[in-house]
């Protein structure tokens, strides 16, 4: 979805656009770009183009708070959904001033799953018993070598159960809803971008041009913005496979 | 089905050749390529040539959108169909102004579909017993390591309706058919060009040479007209591997 | 089956010899070469060396259509077959001028197939339970996860039928034969050169060397004549791995 | 999370980050850093920023002794927690000043494991019979060949116990519990970041950025700090695969 | 075989070697060679030196003719066998004016084998049901999913058939033995030299220097001969992996 | 552990560093290290700093000899242990002056040991039969083709005491501890570094920073001592796939 | 065996190294080296040193062919046998004028082997039917999808006892024993050097100095004589793996 | 064991130091350095330093043989164990003039092996019958497709006896041993280096720093002698491997 060449529009108003794609691991490329665009006058508004699946629940939080710094700042951000923009995907979505789907985007799926196997039988099976010498009853928590007791089982749900209501409550922050409804939808579903705008999830449906259009307009800009956007930095062997030369 | 130098014929007029080979996953290049002919005012008109099996809702969807900003410009874009073009590969052709096909192309399938496997037998031959915390019900739904609810179910069919209707409203709306008609074609089948120009899915019989006379003389142009179309990118692993010298 | 350089016999008249090798999956190349030919005064004829086990439907359309077109401009083509010439390999000489096999070519096998596996059996062994959700009933047809139905079976025999159908009037029309002789060879069956001979899917038994010889005579070229034809395009692998030097 | 350049901020106070990413194996490149920060008076104050789930207890220790020579000379560390900083992770942040987390952070699994396999039964299913020539009655202690002895796994268990018990000693010497109240949260269990500050386990809530102001501000900086953050070292290798261009 | 260098003998008169070396696959290479030597008065004979087991029945065919058409011009060419020169490798020598063999190469093998496996017990027994749509009720002949119909083996066997009558008619008039002794050793079995020559399949005893020396005198060439060989072509690869320095 | 630059302390009294890092298989490199320091007059002490699991009991004891003849120079040497110093890692240790470990080092593991397999069950239900030619009744001993027999598991057992023996005297001889005290730890135990102390198998608790420190001292090194390391010879290879820059 | 550099002694007089070495394939490069030594007048003597289990017969019967042209010529030719000169390996130096052999070396193993399998029941178990067509009767020997018939043993028995015989006259012939005792020796079985000089196989025990030195005094070399030998011929690739530099 | 530099002691009397390392296939390169070594007369002695676990025999006796030589010239040649010098590498020790090993050497292991499998069972297990056509009785001794004969048994017992008494006689003559003593002590039995010691298969235990000081004295030389060794010669493979820089 990246077809703006620095160069192409030189003298107009300029809207930044960041991308956020494939899993997320690792905020600190996003909330660099983030707060870069932030602290820049030339910037007049941001894009977050998101084409995301989740990821981890700290680096979600990271770019979250760093959207908030954004709109502390008085500067708008818009999210435009590229083909899925589910669980912290939609995370870092929910706290920008206005979401654009695709009517055929997925998104929602907000929830927390942790996922242990017991392969103590498979183990067994095999002819191999393990010998676990520990100090401190939870170290092995989760170990694949045996079941989980209910003690386990109830603190790891009272650390999901901890992350979830985190999540909640961006939400609920994020979109203005009531917690209550926020919860409601909150149960892990996935939505189309058609269903999600039915849900107050989503404010409007369309593509990044679109998005790019209507953002441009709200801040006044006349006639076609300036689009600043990143090259992705690759390695050598990403350049070597699959660069576009 | 390139063969068209971009110096071979200059000073005649030009006619664009766009080409979506392959699964449709992202959309960026080919918006980029109809966007840019759609502002150029030495491009009469465009051909879609198409040789694909599908791909993702949301990137068909923002091709189908960009044809549709071509169409409201007044210039006109014809579809050839290769090989193969169908599901996402007719979503994308159908709004276009007439549609191509050889009479052993394989076009339709128009539908959706989303497959989910159930392991948990499988898992529990093995002997792993899976243990997964969650918060929020629906979020491991379409997990493998067990059954789907009738309410989960129940729940992605509903997102897969939605999307189905979608596909419909697009080929009803791009091929002038009633709702009920499009809705009857789009039940998955996939058709031979020629049965598929006795249903109106497809205006005419005939390969790449013959839509590019057909529109030109459409448009008025005399003589052969100059075919302008975009070297494919490529990496430089597809270089070493696959590209032509 | 290529030596002739382009410079060893300058002076002469040109025949172009045209070489389709191997599965014939995309016609571009092809009917690149032969639309050259054709619209080039210096070449006198076309010899299309053929040893192909077949391929595409679409793509042997393309070019069958285009050797219609060099026939329509009053220049000879004659075919010369290899080692095979079945199938698509068949349906793309059939409209040729004339055809010439060696006695042990395997030729004929004119018929169409569609191969489906179903493996549902195999997947419950396993013991895993496809979940599909699906919007258009016959969307998934043709998955190995179930079996398929009698409506489905037809409809894909209608479609097949429609293909073969297409290729039987191919034959008859290209050879000369009546529809229903035309028919009766079309049931799939590979022949020898020399039966080929017999059914008169073949004109007479020779190389490629006697193909040119007869060619050039029936033009009334006097001595050897000048054959062009193009270096095969290589990538740098094939350059590396295959390529002679 | 680096995305501080040396030279951006030149003239202003320095503070320095120092990260530990993923298992720690071995503390000689960690110590060298806040060694030298630590002897050198332009560095005004250390942030170390752990993301990782733990590692070897020497390194830690290692480690852990180099803090406490940082704060024994008054310079003021901070502690700044990525997605996890669990087990060592934990061990080399409970000297530091003061210590950030993200409410999702995963932190804690305060305790010390040792895992064998005895695969005997494997082996013996399989066809071999294990023979072992030892000298020392001990030599084969944790063999996958042989079930663990009593005497064996007491000894192991007081191995295991002793470097458990010098990791409680750091925590409670670190954040100034009670070794009783240490002793009761060194279980394993893992808290995320919000539930580790009531547990007193972390000082604070916020991301990295939060950390710097705050330490800023707590040693008296005027606006913006610079940051000083060295380049991880990386091989030719990493460079080719990963690195960022 | 190949150590004679293009320089060694200048002056002296030239005797020309064409290698045939493990499986024909195309005879292009080949009859290039015979057909330069052929049209070249500085060659005064040649020797077809074969190391092969057979190959496709096509390219030994037109090697064949290559062979008839050198004859036809009154140039004498001899064959030495290598270790082994058996099936369409003794297809091509068969029409030499004189064979020699090592008394320990292995020849003969004179027939036709097609080879098709049926596993469909296998597919069944795997829990595959194989579905096939087609048009032409032979065109899945030799499918491995099923078993040979009678019709589909006789089919199959007057192809197989025919092949050989045209390899005992080349045997026949290449060795100048009536058709019924040819056919008594065209059964398929291999034969030592020595035994071959008994059966008046070769000639002589020798190896190559042999060869070439009882050429040399046959046409009256005075002291040892000139050898012209082709250096054979190798790819970049084929120079990284075996070719000799 | 290694963060001292060759020039970074100038003018200094020089410390040298010689790492024993992962499993000891060649003598050749660490004795090289140690004799030359050993001669040169300008290194006032060594710090032997190990980080290994033992290894080759012969390389071991060259090592041991060159650092018995240090002593016998009368130039200090002190040991300071990393993550793991056990078995030949402490074979070498133990002639030093002084051995600092950190608490949670493992050590010991005092003992020998030599493993067999027995795999003729395995072998017999492949269904395979060895069949051994040999002259010497002993030369298949250890063969996992049969068990062993008594006589030779008692040979075995001799060759492996004799090697402890000779352990138990270099741990009684460098230590100072009496032969039976010494033999009473050498039962292959692993011990944690504090553990050790107690044993007197260590001398105190501390890391590299602390054993250089101490050593100084007790030269009578004013100040920080300057250290000179080795830079670790590294292949091509090393330095494509780790080696840092 | 190599260590004779061309230029290491110059002026004396010269005798040829040829080396066989592993496998023999192909009988080209050897024969060409003997041939050259042959035909140049300053080599004086020739070593033809084996180290080869054996390989081809037809390559062992051309280098046996051009080592009696050597003898005809009256230059001395003797052979050394390295680790292995069995089979074909044997088969080359019997012909020499005198064999030199390690006591350890192995020889013999003369005879011939043909090793086919009958795999028809692992392919019936799998589920796989074989469906051969062939035309001559015997085109399938050896086919490993059924039982040879007593036939078809009865056949190859009889080329393998005719290579046999040539075998046998070789070593009568070359190493002037009768017929009847070469046949007793040729029944397959290997000797070590120390056996064969026993049976007359071989001359004398030595290894390849001694051989040379034997050689110089047989033809009144004085001092040491000089020795050629080509460095082998090595592939690019032969070159990086293991060339030595 | 390498770490004298060519140049690192000019103008000193020079021993020459041979390194066999690892298996012992090809006795030339070492033979090579020996006998040049012999013939030099700045060599005043030869150091063999062995670490290997034996080998061919035929190399192992090439070896032998030259040090018989440089013996018979009067010149000193030490032998230096390192962690191993079994079977053919005590082979090629024992005629030096003295053994030196470290205790913990493993040496002895005199004794001849040929290891063979009956794989029969196994192959009509998988359902293959193996068709083996021959001329020459035991030409398929040792054969893994069926079992041994007697007769065959005892060939190879006897060819297997006839090398072990080679070697037991090369340790008689080498060691100066009566036969029976030396007989006693092949029977494959490993020794560490002091029970070698004791059964005078070994002169004195040291390193290989201890036998360069011992050689020195014994032949007079004043100081520390100069060390000449050969880099080994390394591929560029093993550069880029593992060659040290």
């Amino acid at each position: 979805g990246r077809f703006f060449g620095n160069g192409e529009f030189d003298g107009r108003e300029k809207i930044a656009l960041v991308e956020v794609t494939g899993v997320i691991m690792d905020s600190g490329d996003i909330v660099r770009q983030l707060s870069q665009y932030r602290r820049d006058d030339e910037i007049k508004a941001i894009v977050l183009r998101v084409d995301s699946p989740g990821g981890g629940v700290a680096p979600s939080q990271e770019i979250y708070e760093e959207v908030l710094r954004i709109r502390a700042g008085n500067k708008k951000i818009y999210t435009s959904m590229g083909s899925m923009a589910a669980s912290g995907g939609y995370y870092i979505a929910c706290p920008t001033d206005r979401i654009f789907a695709n009517p055929g985007t997925l998104t929602g799926s907000i929830g927390v799953i942790m996922a242990f196997s017991n392969a103590s039988e498979l183990i067994g099976k095999i002819g191999i018993k393990p010998e676990v010498i520990k100090s401190g009853k939870y170290k092995d928590i989760g170990s694949p070598t045996r079941a989980m007791t209910k003690a386990e089982r109830k603190h790891m749900q009272k650390v999901s159960d901890d992350v979830h209501d985190q999540f909640i409550t961006a939400v609920s922050e994020g979109r203005g809803l009531a917690m209550k409804a926020a919860r409601k939808l909150s149960d892990g579903r996935v939505f189309t971008g058609r269903q999600a705008m039915n849900y107050k999830l989503v404010d409007d449906l369309g593509g990044l041009e679109e998005t790019i259009q209507q953002l441009a307009q709200a801040i006044g800009i006349q006639g076609r913005p300036r689009i600043v956007v990143e090259k992705p930095e690759s390695s050598l062997l990403e350049m070597l496979m699959g660069a576009r030369m």
